[in-house]
């Protein structure tokens, strides 16, 4: 681990994380991680999130069953992002039963949905 | 203006921005955005960022020529991030010359990278 520079000081211990589908290059949605949800994504190759809302660590799709099996781990020329290139479980990472949490599109000046629903959210969170 | 809400509250008047280039759907960069920035973004439809280090709007690739012209603003499904979708003019977004800004795989446990320069950035930036 002593080789890999993350910079976890810069924004409070927190950094911004990418996830994309490896299958067709979507960008699926962004969340956080501290240094901990970082070395366990790197372990386990399961994506674990540190959540803002629970303060505490969050291995995505643990109620959904919509897991995230990280096949790379990029990081940025700052070494404050990364990208984690993933195998969608379930085909969906949006909690609104999206593929993808960037379904809306703004460029109109409206927001409009652009995306139809992989499933039902009151079906699988119970 | 009025139909289109993005938190910029939440984590004091930015929120962070994801750039995909439209060919390739390779994720190119991560920025910052706050009101102003967005506005500009989807008046003009060139990616305006808005720089911490610099502490002002920052239109990508005023320097470096390589401007990011977007084709689509999308937003997420928290309402505090965007997702752009551009045409990454010179076909390098990252200052030191590669495509993407994450160019350096760090799954082995090691920072290895995995991309070529498309420029050089001590021609680019004089």
């Amino acid at each position: 681990m002593e080789e890999i520079f993350i910079d976890f000081d810069k924004e409070g211990g927190l950094v911004p994380v990418i996830a994309q589908d490896q299958e067709n290059g979507e960008v699926l949605m962004l969340a956080y991680m501290n240094k901990e949800a970082f070395e366990k994504t790197l372990e386990t190759k399961k994506a674990t999130y540190f959540s803002r809302s629970r303060n505490k660590l969050w291995v995505k799709g643990e109620t959904s069953g919509h897991t995230q099996l990280v096949s790379d781990i990029r990081l940025d020329c700052d070494n404050d992002t990364i990208l984690l290139i993933v195998e969608q479980k379930g085909g969906a990472a949006c909690h609104k039963g999206y593929s993808s949490c960037f379904h809306t599109s703004v460029n109109s000046g409206k927001p409009v949905i652009m995306a139809e629903k992989v499933f039902d959210p009151e079906k699988v969170y119970k």
